[in-house]
């Protein structure tokens, strides 16, 4: 039986970071034609060679993540702020200013940004930098998505509690701080990223045809 | 293949209202072993036998929808009010009640509720009673996937511009304020049934195991 | 100096019960001509003649409040899920309708729904049916909103944490349930009735002029 | 009789901007001791300054806004990005991170950030950069509520349709554009910005000494 992805075009960022090798291996097994791209897409003109070397886009995946440490607002540095900004949020805006002519001249396209339950729901353990990148992507999306509807889908995942490197260090695994907030999830879990890729698969191929501008959250219930 | 809900006995109430059809032929094809009862569960011990006479019950795709007339507030009878009180909510009540003590014993179940967009976000047209019913599904849905996680999934979608019978007439379609109200949605068009259908598919199979308590708005981008 | 509601006829029900003590003890420090009655609003009959009795209505505040035992949804008898419906949400309609007519015809009037964060955040204690109310309260409202504005301002509040005999009784407020559901909230504390009917006050007074189907909550932070 | 703000100390922030005039006045009236600062806080220790000459500093209203022209997502420059980050986004981390050592000092303080409904709500105008901005600044606030609970109460507006030079030029009020736009707010009128002021007002006294992370929309019913 074909995939749910067979024959589009997908690119990846930061294949290697928070759900990145989960959507790999779901989206293979999809039947998808990856292009899972590592490059540093905070250089200019970075996000535009990208999309030039792959032609044809039908699926873009703004997955964009680097770790931070926990860090109270008070004592968050102006480089802080910029290096979240500029590695989480610019160039989601980049790949999908590079990507939407050609979407929007062949009526067709999705975009899927994951993005972190950070941007909806506030927690005490100093995030409030990393949030706000986060924050920054979901508003983005919510306005392009009416933007650019009907012919393409812009939708988002809020995710949180995936067992992914980036974000749940084996060490962290082994603290109090992590016990206390998993005790939080309805979930009682970590879901592994191939679950989330499943989430992820939903809003890029054709059964979110109908969505435009929705967060859908992967955080065990945490969110609700 | 095996379909997404190979093996599944799953329960559909009001089979003939709201999505009921599209999901009869979405869940059929993915293998479920359907359960579509159109019994009147507004009857006293109705909800129960229906239960009895099933079984296992792995899924319940709580479907409780009836026409009503748009009608302003200060026009809305009390025999308005209860008849979509006790053919809305409470029969979904009487259908969680009954499969709840299964599910909590084998440690395993989902609850899908197909429930409305009114229950989220408002409008003008005369939906006062209609949304009443529908946001006290979502409330109690809400903290009923608290009280039963993590084995069981309950979870929601709120649904509107799907092309059915029960809340889009031929009729309906024809009339100015139909042109008007789908012009305030995204998609800019009705969704079929069978699309609705696979966004309730993935609450009801293995792709929601980490969501609890969650409403999917199916709305065409509406309520963004 | 004039206060607030100065001259305003407000129409306040169930005043025993929820913040009921604390509204009327601001709203007369604000001047409003406060008719705060006390009958069985589940008899028919009973919101007409109670707006009848009153004559020109500028503020309807729609606090209908009963206490209940936490319960599971398994174990939630048709008796209780109707009691509640009955007492909190269908009182709720029979005072709107009675009061919309006379608030339509002089294009004017304020109407605030004291409702529950029950309604829009999930929790695990049994509280399913109770949810199922305040959550009918809050759709209804929204929508109402749209209905009735320009003219009308309604909006409602989400409260949860307030130092009420009806949901935090002496009793409770000493079980390990409750210091474990205070340890949640950021307040990390109950706020008194009064502190509660400021914000319905800033809903009932000139503030809300530019609110329409607003849900505040009222919740020390839970909420968010 | 006393003021809500009576001998506080207030910090207000690109006050010539959004509803900066308003808030002057109103806070003025409720008898604030107000400090309305027009420096240009992307400037590198400019925040810091203002914090030290103003010395103790019970309340800031994090107001920071610009002009920006509706532009297409795909046309979004980097500088265009940028611009909106740096006089949005930046500056308010930079005031709260130097308000609030003291105020966690004293255990005492209100930040209240007068924010956008962009941030939470999406439309097709051409504003997803501006968005960003605004969503960046909600998504830090929540966060921090929680991180400086329960002394300290954070909270924010998301404003929009308020009459003012920033956002609604006399130009911009006389399209066809901006009629429509005005036809989709239940209030049907734009308010003004002492109207917009006195729920910043609200955030900023003593009546939010139980509002942690909350964000009041202030936007004629658009939101909800």
């Amino acid at each position: 039986m074909a995939g749910r992805l067979e024959g589009k075009r997908v690119i990846l960022t930061d294949p290697g970071y928070y759900s990145g090798p989960g959507i790999i291996k779901v989206f293979e097994e999809e039947g998808a034609e990856l292009f899972a791209d590592d490059r540093d897409l905070t250089e200019p003109g970075a996000a535009e060679d990208l999309v030039a070397s792959v032609g044809q886009v039908d699926v873009l995946i703004a997955n964009h993540a680097r770790p931070f440490a926990f860090t109270p607002a008070q004592e968050g540095t102006d480089d802080e702020m910029e290096r979240l900004m500029n590695s989480i949020f610019y160039p989601m805006h980049r790949m999908i200013r590079a990507v939407l002519p050609q979407m929007l001249e062949r009526r067709n396209g999705k975009i899927v940004v994951a993005s972190s339950v950070n941007a909806i729901k506030g927690r005490a353990d100093g995030v409030t930098l990393y949030s706000a990148a986060r924050g920054a992507q979901i508003a983005y999306m919510r306005n392009l998505a009416h933007e650019v509807a009907p012919h393409i889908n812009v939708n988002a995942t809020a995710q949180t509690y995936v067992d992914n490197p980036t974000y749940f260090s084996e060490e962290y695994k082994k603290t109090e701080a992590f016990r206390r907030r998993l005790a939080e999830a309805p979930a009682q879990r970590l879901a592994s990223m191939e679950e989330c890729a499943k989430t992820i698969l939903f809003l890029a191929g054709p059964e979110s045809d109908f969505f435009y501008g929705q967060v859908i959250p992967f955080a065990g219930g945490w969110a609700v």
